[in-house]
């Protein structure tokens, strides 16, 4: 049978260059990979499932196949619910966790489709490219990641460095077929599950930095591209009992090194514009299509740590306590805050010249700022809950098949629950609040959209505040 | 005439004892009340008014009459919007620093009326009693007050000390007519500008403490009863100029001293009845529609402080700095967020068993609870942007007729701005952030919803926490 | 008698120009004025009081008469002992609230006089005027302030803005006896009562910048000088028992205007010299003298507030509760905190090479930094505390007299006092949480020393760095 | 040779039950401890160090040979900055990371021994049980740890509740010789490593719950006493140069079952006395002396996190934005803070009744709450330093010798050092941003002195408020 799952995992076995403790290993089998693999096939397996095809999914135009509804381009309210529920069903099977499971850039490229037209005035050739490339990923169901960072080597005003030396991508040579590329970009999060890459800067670039101002697609397995992993936290497979998230939902970030890597006109959708670009990333369509992928994820991981917290402070009694009763309360005031932000966006959502249904960004943007600082705090009232007691789970949950059995299930028990399942509890708590994963987990919910404080500082360069002058007419005019 | 503005100051002049400073004043021509009382009439008068009687009013089903919205039991989702709108209009006009303007109690009245058969189990006579009141409320668009909270003679634990020592508000005596109270109770805001006071106890009380578990109607005249006032805020009426919202706005609070009064049996609601009043306390109906009214008023508040904001921060050239426009990002994101859960609440509002469109409170709650910690916080933002310029304004704008006149022109204008514009923005804005008026509606932000930990607390305690469970199953019952 | 606080009443009767409500008037009559005045001849009499003299003062070298000890030249730890008992005496005399009387000028003043030789090298006139000035103030005893920032026009970058149009103070001609200012300056703190104002801009100015990189004395009757005042928050003496601290420790705070204003060479200490200026606004000893009184007085009004939150707490019955003990204990950190900084700055303090004994700045630094956010959150705290009850308090103390006063006695008393001794507490608190004065405190405190942010990021760049990159050799260099 | 860690060594060889992975291991040589006792072996071989030994400890008065500085009764300030070296000197050579290397235990039991006579009123054979075990333990120099919590099985109130069910540590027998306990405690932090076990309960106690209320030496190896250790951070010891701290540093923290263990009479130092529990967990030269210890652990420790920091901004040129200096700017009041916290505390330390040099506990308690809010900031900040860089560094320092060195070289070199020097350092940050490790340490400073909101309300319960009701009394008794 040509499952998705079993198409994608052949997908991944096509020579890529994916390194990991100095060796280039085979995503399908490394056992760095293997947990979050199995994980990822099967969300991509619900397509398949006439019972959760209709929840996630929808038939291509041109195919008539099912393909995820992230591809789809929303004309209605109606529409934009069918996307949202795609989204909560996968954050759903995945606590919320993993967060670049490619709907995210397929929405962004959804967007972007959606108002092609707008981009021909930067070149003539972008929407029927963009439609190409499209109605390829859509139709192949391709896995999508967006990589936009310059590595990490001075962030200094570097207006006067060396583009070569700060690492930048840079096109290198052009030829009639395409374009030749070097230099790095991180952090590529997903990446080497990805069956293509789609790269442009980050930053907004003047016209003296157009080398370097382009939009690419690059296949994962370009020649020449390298993904250098950082370290997984899925290695030890034999403990998913005692890092239920890590072992499962490790997306992986990785460097990506271009050595001379070639792309094809075709999938050159910009070049050499930094004005085009700075358009394009301020697209409405693609930003409130992504983003709001991003808030329902959002809210489903707010969720799974106030469920935790929950479950924790009853397991040891401390739910009677008013100042746990308050922290619970705070976790919820950040849940039915982000919820009440994401039915707003889509209430007040609008149709654009194009017809697309677009989510109200206001609220998007604001769930979204919002969530930079709701997520840390969301761990550390668990941390504050669970106290003590996360320092103090057994080694495994294996021992409670020891000679001591007795007496840890006599001593580790809690105060609504037996100590096994407590265990279990606890180490899933543990999982978040302090494992490597939920460490990189908590630096990603900061930082993943930007500058959080530019990102605030935007929410009010870009407000349109003219009513604000008229409440101020009466007193200030007379 | 006898416009409702007309109508409403002469059913002040009712011989209640109202003191200030010592003195029993009539609150219609007492300097400490004059200002806020023109406020308060010309948002009467909106009734009459043919141009805003549809934003603030309806007809009411028995006289016909226009009566405020705020009566309105609302059947649909567009009922919701017409009592939206009527709150919206007088806090813009009001620029949402008048918390109790009666539409909040009145709100609460209208909810207890839509479900009082609810109450009827406590006691057969509440749904015919509160029907009368409801209609002689609404049809003579009675002023109303809330009060609930005892003397603060001694916080600690209460159990056992005695009841008069406390100054708790107690029957001492009953008669077939009705009832005799003495006791005290605090904080009666615009207790002086109210036709009748709704009293009931804050606490939730026990069996034993039935004594003092009663739900009244007291009017405001009644003999015995004294409204002691704190300091006017709005005393200096010639400083209309340079205290623009203390002068218009206070809205004074009172402590209602009983000296043995009496309230008819027809307004006495409920009596030496704990639970009931636990359960009328918790009425869905009467709690959705008095804090929806009072959400929206907070919506426009934070408006209202963040367009000061961004006034101040342009006129001293501070708009440029990425720190200031920060700042002005959270003041909108608290806007934007109040102005979501607002939305959600409305949008995924229900009809109950009465058929009354009650909005969701999980949301309105949300908001009530963010909002005691945004406001202290947005002053804070105020202050951090305007900062030393606000230590050093003019002592008045009546400086600019002094002789020194040119100079002041020269040396106290802003970036975008004159003198004397700069230096009324700066008097508004230091009207909040700096003078007892701004002080006491930070205090009163905080604390009039009640202990703001608790009720986030209770948050927890009133949520619906299986479907959290249900999110944990996969990981703990494998 | 010739006392120190008649000479000292005399010598405000100087023709000099203070306006106030468009009027120019006598700081020594007026109602706005008259009760600072009588808190400032207190303090000032101390020095002839035999009891007192020898905890503020010490007899002049050159004279032989007591002068203030904020003159004395500390060459060892026992003489910054008697500077700090000085300082202390003065703060707790008037609860720290009262800033700048002249002690901190005069500290800086000092500080630059022992290190006058230093600045030799940008003008061989300094040492000498330096000398003949410091003598001339310490042997008056007189009253100085220093004002520093520019008017609040526009903080824009402003390099390529025209000074006049900013209003900034600059020479406009230079005679052979003296030089002409125009332009203004602010915050003079404390200036109507002054006998000399130091000037000199807060601001690094750059070499192109000369212009306005001064460094004078300025008479404070200089004719052309016009000190206009903000709003007196002292004007109302009859409640002088109702506002126990705004009708007695109002500073005020005058913009100074400069209206071709002469001063004679001999008080131009430095002038068209930006790097002479930024070397001498550096200067260890006069920093660390003059932020050693800033953090003595911080001291004491940080415990004025706890002490008032105490006893709050008590009144109310409020001190049982876990929560309430929590927010008093966080004051005493504060308050355990900036004593411990004081303590280690004056243990740990150094003879410079002019064998002044010089405080450790680091812990000065400290204590001034942690002050920005420590008293916003001390005044936050006794806010939450009281809560409500500071709405609800007596019009007047006054109020007791009236007919209603046994009742008033009986419902506004507290847990262990009566209501008059109640009412007494809860108005001097709220002078503090919820009057003008106090909520000009608040600013006082975050920026009297600049920008906080910027005093915060240069405790790193002023700091040696290099043990810290030796704690890391042993992990980076194997 | 038989030097202190042949000894410590050999004396862990000595049958104890510890547990980990459900298995019975050999500390001395087991994978997952053998990292750890190499760092505390060092640590104890400084005694042998004629170079070091003078920094560490000092000759027993009894035995004439060196023994660790933390038994030293002080008697005089320099007493008292000897203890500081020696805990400096651990401190500095673990960068504050290990926490209860026994100095804590042996200066909590120092402080008790200099006071063995208070307790003679408890219990007569007291004072020599505790002289004889002091001599002991200082003469052994033995590795001693306090282990104070119950387990975490129910928080909520437990009057009512079966001390067994709740797995209290309890008396179940008395002998002649001595008793016989069962029960649990944790969290046993460095138990595994110790030859002794101080137990008594955290919580005060009630006459009614005197059955547990006792005050133990329970030796390591005593039968039927069960160490159940966590997992272990330590285990992977080829990762040294990856988890430069983890690796080194992990001490451990156990789950200890009493099982039917047994303790003579000597070694029990009270029980059945709730009274004498309270009274001796009040001690002040126990607390002050331990406390000391701690606060000198914690200034290593801030100082350690702040050098990182520094090191992390230059390494990615992040050092010239303001808020980035700001950031460490804070972390420098921090450390600046604590110190003077310390410095003050020694300055102002008094001898007591028994002529010991005790510390000013205010200040070391003033520290040690700031410490619970101090310690997760600075980690939060180092993450906001390093942002999403932490996220992507190479898998491991053993990538640099794979083929793709050159490129990784390039790519991931840092502003001012190389690539293989700013990995080492990325993965030294991540050891404290995001390792289990790194995750259990905040959960240990947050909590290890106890619940930290009741520990600041202690500050205001034991604080000495007479001063305070002095400063009001001029403003409320006129």
């Amino acid at each position: 049978m040509n499952s998705q799952s079993h198409q994608f995992i052949q997908s991944l076995q096509d020579g890529r260059n994916v390194w990991i403790n100095g060796t280039k290993i085979d995503v399908t089998t490394d056992e760095n990979f293997i947990g979050t693999l199995r994980t990822i096939s099967g969300l991509f397996n619900m397509i398949d499932d006439p019972l959760m095809r209709n929840l996630v999914s929808y038939p291509s135009p041109k195919t008539k196949k099912f393909v995820h509804s992230a591809f789809l381009v929303p004309h209605s309210y109606g529409d934009l619910l069918q996307r949202r529920i795609a989204f909560e069903t996968w954050s759903q099977t995945t606590d919320g966790v993993m967060s670049r499971l490619s709907d995210y850039a397929r929405s962004r490229l959804t967007g972007w489709y959606a108002s092609r037209e707008d981009y021909k005035k930067f070149d003539a050739h972008f929407p029927h490219k963009m439609k190409a490339y499209y109605e390829e990923a859509r139709d192949k169901n391709l896995f999508l990641s967006v990589v936009q960072r310059d590595p990490q080597i001075n962030r200094a005003n570097q207006s006067f460095k060396d583009i070569n030396d700060l690492g930048l991508l840079r096109i290198t040579k052009k030829t009639s077929d395409g374009v030749f590329l070097s230099g790095a970009k991180m952090i590529g999060t997903a990446a080497p599950y990805s069956n293509d890459l789609i790269v442009y800067p980050l930053t907004n670039l003047k016209e003296e930095q157009k080398s370097i101002a382009h939009m690419l697609i690059v296949a994962a397995n370009s020649p020449g591209l390298h993904m250098v992993c950082r370290e997984s936290f899925a290695a030890n497979q034999i403990k998913k009992a005692d890092s239920p998230l890590s072992t499962r939902y490790d997306e992986m970030d990785a460097l990506l090194i271009f050595d001379d890597v070639f792309v094809p006109w075709e999938r050159v959708l910009l070049y050499d514009n930094p004005d085009a670009l700075l358009q394009i990333k301020l697209n409405p369509a693609s930003n409130g299509l992504a983003y709001h992928q991003a808030i329902v994820r959002l809210l489903t991981k707010l969720e799974f740590v106030t469920a935790i917290a929950c479950e924790v402070a009853e397991a040891i009694g401390a739910d009677v306590y008013l100042h746990v009763q308050e922290k619970i309360g705070e976790l919820l005031i950040q849940v039915e805050t982000i919820r009440a932000l994401l039915i707003a966006s889509e209430r007040e959502g609008k149709l654009d010249q194009y017809q697309t249904f677009i989510p109200n960004f206001t609220y998007i943007e604001t769930a979204r700022n919002l969530g930079t600082k709701y997520y840390p705090r969301a761990i550390e009232l668990l941390q504050l809950i669970g106290a003590g007691g996360f320092i103090q789970i057994p080694s495994s949950v294996q021992d409670f098949q020891s000679p001591l059995s007795d007496l840890l299930k006599k001593y580790y028990k809690g105060a609504n629950l037996d100590a096994e399942r407590r265990t279990k509890l606890f180490k899933l708590a543990w999982d978040l609040v302090g494992s490597p994963l939920g460490s990189r987990h908590e630096l990603y919910e900061r930082f993943y959209a930007g500058d959080p404080i530019r990102n605030i500082a935007n929410q009010y360069n870009n407000y349109d505040k003219k009513r604000f002058k008229q409440m101020l007419e009466k007193h200030l005019d007379d």
